[in-house]
């Protein structure tokens, strides 16, 4: 086969394998419609996905009122899986996710604010990474690591060059990642919100919308943004930091050498801070804030209603900046969706000359605290889905797992 | 020829032509060797731009040690022209742009705040565009009428759906001055941030820089977005109305309806309001306080500063969200740009995480007060430089003088 007729039938491959990421199970005549391929050559993709262990072929189903019964295509989902890895301030979380954003498993951990620094980190994940590998099967193929980190990510490498909630500094995360767990694969490593934005645009609420803006917070607070259907990563990937968007210059301090910054007025400690409570107690003490808030505690009641305040004057900003048809709350946010969103919408009628011109939807994510896991899944999985037939789908569980037995362990 | 045949030839004119407009006078050498075209293709592609008056050729230049003399293509960049008109709230202007960028005459003039509303400022518009074409040539065409404005401005149609500082709600300015002009061209209508951004990324100091913030301010603050070498659009083309992103929720009142917006922190007013003067003032009254400024007084250099100090909070705030490696200042921010730019770098060190890890640079707009009239020029001639043989050049400046003299004219 020539190279020309080598590149069309691996774009042809990956087109209907994207169409069941996307889509889900789909019988071979819809796939036919849906790609303007023939029906023979659907047949030969389909048998060539067979073959590589990433589809299987039901029975028959009718579709529609016409045509002939066709076989339905499913998705291996779980044959080949990333393991992913997420970092946040408060919690740490590993699990698997499988072709068709397959949430396979997810653990999530929280951690005291002394296990925070990068070497406890790695350790701490290399052991959730572990307990993941140990519930898959051993024939089951990991064709990557992707790990979310709420830091800032650049587009060149593995490292997270800034973490002011974590206190990390130019941390080469992947490469520690890659040493921990002793096995060679490829590690996708981006950041917190990026993969918020992705996920929510490919797995929740913001499917088929080009301008989104997603804010995502606990301790810190983050943001990735779709500008014109794409990632919108500026000069160095780093861009969506709206959590230092500074709101009030006279404002109390953040962790980032700033003050007044969005993550200081509106992150969990803002929260914690304006219903009363003490900072620094972590998801608890802001499960406890909501409890009290729906009883109706006046000081719960006046703190999400300080931080929906803050929220909307940031909301506003960035969508005169953005000028998005979709804000995303994830996270805290999300939790605080339903108390704060009449108030960003009178907010935004005030505020934005693009929101009173603009429809923008205020919407809460749909993933929860899934969501950076499955963006990053996302991300790894885009290499398999441009190169079905290319790309090494990974070791087996069995052999990555007795490779970790060598590695380094920690409690 | 058929039809694929003619669809090469087309996108083959419209890359010499394209070549030629970005990079000036060029020899037939230099065409073949930019192109990848074959030298006896550049030859006949040349000769058709010729002939559709597009370019001309001059005698045979020597370029490098090797080779043969070469040809010179040049543009003929006055006999077709876009006339460029551009509405601010202290003046408004007209001009003529051909091919190359090439401004064959500009005309600004200072207007009163009780000229800013829609009617009298077409009428002016119509006064200023008959001047414009009593100083063309009879012969030149004009292929097109090019508006910016400082106002949003919709992806869609030719209205100004807010104009908070002219007072306007969704005036259809593009008809208006078709009908006052009394000829059926092609009217493009763009904000004016955006066509800043896309004038100095074609013609100014951004050229070949990715990922630009543009920042302009008069009476209002405006601003254009590139970002991934793409203009930022937002779900409406409203996106980088920046000048209503609030930094001081306690601060002044703006006409958009909100308080504390970086227009009124760092606009004209504030710039006059701080330095101890009288809003309002307009141009005469900013120089007045520039020159004051160049003498030492006082309250001239507190009113600088000041407004340094928070355009300082507003760049940070913006770098922290789209990560550009370059800001650029247009307007009066290009005149302040020598006084502010050391507090803008300590506060960009100080306040922005991204800025900390991404080299951004801060400099003055290259274009002055034309920027936005290169731009919406530079954005109107696109559709010439995309099909030069297709596109119709428009009507002889005679043709359109004599049609003039029909349409209402004011003082």
């Amino acid at each position: 086969m020539g190279m020309a007729a080598d590149g069309v039938r691996r774009a042809n491959l990956s087109q209907v394998l994207r169409l069941l990421h996307l889509d889900g199970s789909t019988t071979r005549a819809e796939i036919t419609a849906a790609t303007d391929l023939n029906r023979s050559t659907v047949g030969i993709l389909v048998a060539e996905l067979v073959a590589l262990g990433l589809a299987e072929e039901g029975d028959p189903q009718l579709t529609g009122s016409r045509g002939r019964p066709s076989p339905l295509v499913s998705l291996c989902s779980r044959r080949t899986v990333v393991v992913v890895l997420d970092v946040k301030v408060d919690s740490i979380a590993a699990g698997a996710v499988g072709l068709g954003g397959d949430i396979v498993m997810t653990h999530r951990q929280d951690r005291p604010r002394v296990r925070t620094d990068v070497d406890t980190t790695v350790a701490d994940l290399a052991v959730m990474a572990r307990r993941v590998l140990e519930e898959l099967g051993p024939d089951q193929r990991v064709m990557a690591v992707a790990i979310s980190v709420v830091g800032l990510v650049n587009d060149e490498g593995g490292t997270v060059d800034e973490g002011p909630n974590l206190g990390w500094q130019r941390a080469p995360l992947a490469n520690m990642v890659r040493q921990a767990l002793g096995v060679d694969l490829p590690i996708v490593l981006v950041n917190d919100g990026d993969a918020g934005v992705w996920a929510e645009s490919r797995r929740g609420v913001a499917i088929h919308v080009d301008d989104v803006l997603y804010i995502s917070g606990e301790v810190g607070v983050g943001g990735g943004i779709k500008a014109g259907g794409v990632p919108l990563r500026g000069a160095m990937g780093y861009a969506g930091e709206i959590g230092h968007m500074v709101l009030d210059p006279s404002g109390p301090s953040c962790r980032c050498g700033s003050t007044g910054c969005m993550e200081v007025l509106v992150g969990e400690n803002a929260l914690l801070r304006e219903a009363g409570r003490r900072e620094d107690g972590g998801q608890e003490a802001v499960d406890e804030v909501l409890e009290a808030f729906a009883r109706g505690e006046p000081a719960a009641v006046a703190g999400v209603a300080r931080v929906g305040e803050w929220l909307a004057i940031g909301v506003a900003n960035l969508v005169n900046v953005l000028n998005p048809s979709m804000v995303v709350l994830g996270d805290l946010h999300a939790r605080l969706h339903p108390h704060v969103t009449t108030t960003i919408e009178e907010r935004l009628w005030q505020q934005s000359l693009v929101a009173r011109r603009s429809r923008v939807d205020v919407v809460a994510a749909a993933l929860g605290r899934n969501a950076s896991m499955l963006g990053s899944a996302e991300l790894a999985l885009e290499s398999l889905l441009d190169d079905p037939g290319g790309y090494d789908q990974g070791p087996t569980v069995a052999a990555m797992t007795s490779r970790l037995d060598a590695a380094p362990r920690s409690a």
